[in-house]
């Protein structure tokens, strides 16, 4: 039964040969990889806005009322910061045609050590990208449908819930499907800026009314500090920028030259949207709350209350928002199966499961972003400091790596080639410019991602500068755990001798019925020494027991073990001991019977203790355990009256 | 690591004869067997006024004024009650000096199915004492200090852990320190009561001031059915008086008459306790509220505001009703293992943990409590519906046992003995008066019992009226199970034939390195036919492990197995049919490595297959399965550089 909910859950298991070979288009290709960076825009805006309003108040036309007015020249650095790290990937991307994520750039150019940051860095935002996105969307809903308010923690959780069974079942990325939201959304958004603009520039734009404004305490000095931070908030409208660079190999060819003009396109996109959509709510004096999101306030001022375009932007920003929870989906487990097989996290983590898709690392994100969704009750504000600083800091890895392979190429002479360790670098007329671009870009946000750090510290950065440490610690420890067990296998290339050794049989009996005599044939059959021993819990039992093992079986030994603890491993272990002492050299198999009922719910009424000994004398040498089993099936009820 | 915790919260294991062999004095028997019925005094009152409170709303001197007092004939019909059930219950004391619970007593006169529906009903009143109990102490504690009102549930979970743990240490029964609580709270509750009835007729006891009432709300009429609702509210005083009956073995010789002499001791306190508080109640106006105990409101009142009587007179309530909960972490383990012993319960109920209590049994008292307090959100009143209708159910089938047992010994002829299940039944000339007290008490309880289940159904008493036979059924399904398990390992008295059968050995292969040798040794020293095969999910994998076979191994045969769809145990169950139809009557003999690690968190690095291969084998009929664990150990750190 079991087997079936997993399969109306899940699908039919998939063959290994059906991996899909997908090749996409540029427009495709823009709805895959965009909507993590495109989704930022529902909430970069009101993250700005949040941190002014500390030192505005709520209010645009009190005594901070330029202040909420400085998000225009911070929205307008942020795009030149969005401009140039585009210039800059849009380098890696033609460097890298097999894919030119962080991770595998930071591998090549610098090393283990910055390889495995630059991927805990990713490994952390992608699980927040989900909790963020998830909860974006779910305050966007709320907005629409202040009723559903309440239930922001229990929605979002649902949503992670419906995305992992989806990702589980593997939605294949060359699905159009994906399309679809992604359009949707520019369509809405764009054609709310447009009337957004044509009635503002027309004087009919009225300002925002009946928003309930979030608890600001006393207010603060407008200083740099809290300019920097409202800038470092806003910078979250970077993330996801990158997707593109991961993604190269799933572009039609030429594959860099589509995925560059994407992410050309996706940057404008972006870069529009946000200084629109910033300007707009400059306009209608949009205010921060806790039960309306800034887009809400927007379009609800463009469109009209409770018109049907109000309706169709909120869906179309709740559905980018969800569809850029959805690219974690493919990209954690995706970079975390990378580590795997570098044996720098567990092994798991690179099988794929019955749906060709890499189930731990998706239940692994699932779980990490539910936990971080409670902890943060859903509220992205909550969730926005901890946001990013990872983003920004595999942007600097990534882009010190291509410096540093740019300067290696600086150093060929013209028309050379060599063979990197993923690549072939190639003799370069421009490296200088490449990389000037690399650097600069590289400065940029390596200076941002300390601003971020520094700004944000308080407020929930600490704990990614200290989780990325220890995450990069754990990654080394399970390394160099597992290049310990590779030696201790090793053969180092000797054929060994193979021997055999002489060998003893124990049996372990609780009771004697027709489980035992199945026991005893067994070890009959085997043909070596045996004897049997049963751990006498109880002194009463164990006299019984040898009774019966007297009148029924009639042959070997029966050895009872006195345990005045009433442990069941240990005496055995001790015994066992004795044995080797007395005998050296010699294997020592232990077998023991299994009950095995035809349900779950059966096999919970019996002791189960074959998992149990399995486990306590694996830490012997020389010992093996057999389980017989013997299956107990259900008896008709005509065999209760015998 | 986790064994030292587990001896600090526990203490160090204890040996099977270390069973305390106990014999208790009158008073400390009283103190050991009394709190839980004593401790109901804590809130009886006070639910009765709860309901009366609907009909007569918060105030005393308004339209309802009287209402309110009507609960002094509802607590003298609760006092009658007591009586009878005294005087019955002190019968069956005599009749089972070995111990008389519900469930014995049906057992041996009334047959299975009436004595699984007693033994359902306490279980189910077990666990709800420890909910009720709890909730109500961490009342009276949230009534002193108003400060810890909202964190109430998570006060009463970390009660019900402490108390779990102290149980799984195993508090000696014996030890006087369970007299302390209870005498403490006898001595304040009856000076309180002193200070409060000759403050009363000194004409100087002032009504309760200051008290935020329950919120009511419309006004009910005050209808024969609401005051049915309040007696059977206030009926939950007599739970617990059925405790000495089932710890007479407890008490010193003559263990009988001094169990009756405390049973009657404690009987004629609660009676005094009850109708003093209920009595005072009135006197002083106090009204039902959420925020502070009727207790607390006497106290107070009579004592003076933050005076150190009324401090000690709430925590001796609190003492008395956490020792309330705390003997149902005696009674509920005992009785479930007793169901277990008869097979009516999972088997490991019955067994005694490292310091000799019912481990099982403990944590399931604790997980469903816990549950209830979680659901109910610790409020006693939300509980008090589903609580009472299980302790008169089983107050019934015994009283019903009684009558059935004198029945018997009234066919006796003078001077005659006969054995019965339990105990020995002699003539007894009063046999008829005996009879006819214990068929008083059968139908008192009786009628109570249905008019709790009727006025309570829809505030909750439905759970219980649906949960005790669904809990019959399973113990019965458990029994069957049992029952049939039995027969089919029965080898109905004859003397087996054991012979031998041939055997094949298949080696499971996943690499080849130094653990394959051992393997290879192992299958070798067996000294059957044998044959490795590999699972091949990774073509270019298989190809490697056949190559390398070739050259380090060299001997036996290596099958590949393909599997397509990633599965590693469905082709080995195939392989193995197939053997099977080729070789028939022959066992296989599976064995497998297994990589074993010197701690957990490495051991979680690997896949563990042994275990997955074991169960999804074990349904194979005459397959074998043997795990050889090859032990890694830790590495220096030198060896890295090897």
């Amino acid at each position: 039964m079991a087997v079936n909910v997993k399969q109306w859950l899940l699908g039919k298991p998939l063959e290994t040969k059906d991996l899909p070979h997908q090749a996409i288009s540029r427009p495709v290709g823009l709805a895959v990889f965009a909507s993590d960076a495109l989704s930022s825009t529902a909430y970069a805006t009101e993250e700005i806005l949040i941190i002014l309003a500390l030192a505005a108040g709520v209010s645009w036309v009190g005594a901070g009322g330029l202040t909420l007015g400085l998000s225009i020249p911070i929205a307008l650095a942020i795009a030149v910061l969005l401009v140039i790290v585009t210039i800059s990937y849009r380098q890696t991307i033609y460097a890298y045609p097999n894919g030119g994520g962080a991770y595998i750039v930071a591998r090549d150019n610098l090393g283990e050590v910055p390889a495995q940051i630059a991927g805990a860095a990713l490994l952390t935002d992608y699980v927040l990208t989900v909790s963020v996105s998830v909860s974006a969307g779910v305050a966007q809903i709320a907005s629409a449908v202040p009723e559903l308010l309440p239930y922001r923690v229990q929605i979002a959780l649902l949503v992670i819930i419906f995305m992992t069974v989806m990702n589980l079942r593997g939605v294949k990325e060359s699905g159009r499907i994906f399309a679809i939201p992604t359009y949707f959304f520019l369509t809405m958004m764009f054609l709310t800026l447009a009337i957004g603009f044509v009635r503002h520039f027309s004087g009919g734009l009225p300002q925002v009314t009946g928003v309930e404004p979030h608890h600001v305490g006393a207010l603060q000095d407008l200083t740099l500090f809290l300019f920097l931070r409202a800038f470092s908030s806003g910078c979250t409208a970077l993330t996801g920028i990158e997707a593109i660079s991961n993604g190269i190999t799933a572009f039609k060819d030429p594959k860099s030259h589509n995925a560059a003009v994407t992410l050309v396109w996706m940057s404008s996109i972006l870069v529009t949207l946000f200084l629109g959509i910033t300007f707009l709510a400059n306009q209608i004096h949009t205010i921060p709350s806790e039960s309306e999101t800034i887009i809400s306030q927007m379009s609800r001022t463009i469109h009209g209350e409770g018109s049907i375009l109000y309706y169709l932007t909120v869906a179309g920003t709740t559905l980018i928002l969800l569809m850029a929870a959805n690219t974690s989906y493919a990209d954690f487990p995706r970079l975390a199966a990378l580590h795997a097989g570098d044996g720098f996290l567990p092994r798991q983590l690179t099988l794929r499961g019955g749906r060709l898709v890499f189930s731990w690392g998706i239940m692994v994100l699932a779980l990490a972003s539910s936990i971080l969704v409670v902890m943060a009750d859903a509220r992205t504000t909550s969730l926005i400091p901890l946001y990013a600083v990872g983003v920004f800091l595999s942007f600097t890895i990534s882009q010190t790596g291509m410096v540093v392979r740019l300067r290696k190429i600086g150093k060929l002479k013209p028309g050379e080639k060599i063979q990197g360790l993923e690549t072939v670098l190639e003799y370069d007329a421009h490296w200088r410019q490449h990389m000037a671009i690399s650097a600069i870009g590289a400065v940029c946000t390596f200076v941002v991602m300390v601003v971020f750090a520094v700004t944000k510290f308080a407020s929930g950065a600490w704990f990614v500068v200290i989780l990325i440490p220890l995450l990069v610690y754990a990654f080394f420890q399970v390394h160099h755990h597992y290049k310990n067990v590779a030696i201790s296998l090793s053969m180092g290339g000797i054929k060994p001798q193979i021997t055999t050794s002489p060998m003893r049989t124990v049996l372990l009996v609780d009771g004697v019925h027709k489980e035992t005599v199945r026991l005893v044939n067994f070890a009959k059959s085997l043909g070596h020494d045996w004897q049997a021993i049963h751990v006498g819990v109880n002194p009463e039992r164990a006299q019984q027991v040898t009774e019966r093992w007297q009148e029924y079986i009639g042959e070997g030994e029966l050895i009872v073990l006195p345990s005045p603890f009433r442990l069941l491993a240990e005496p055995i272990r001790e015994y066992i001991l004795k044995l080797q002492v007395e005998h050296p050299g010699c294997y020592v198999h232990v077998v023991m019977g299994n009950l095995v009922m035809d349900t779950f719910w059966e096999q919970t009424l019996h002791q189960n203790t074959s998992l149990i000994f399995n486990l306590s004398l694996s830490r012997l040498e020389n010992v093996a355990v057999t389980t017989v089993p013997y299956q107990i099936h259900h008896q008709k009820k005509h065999s209760e009256t015998v």
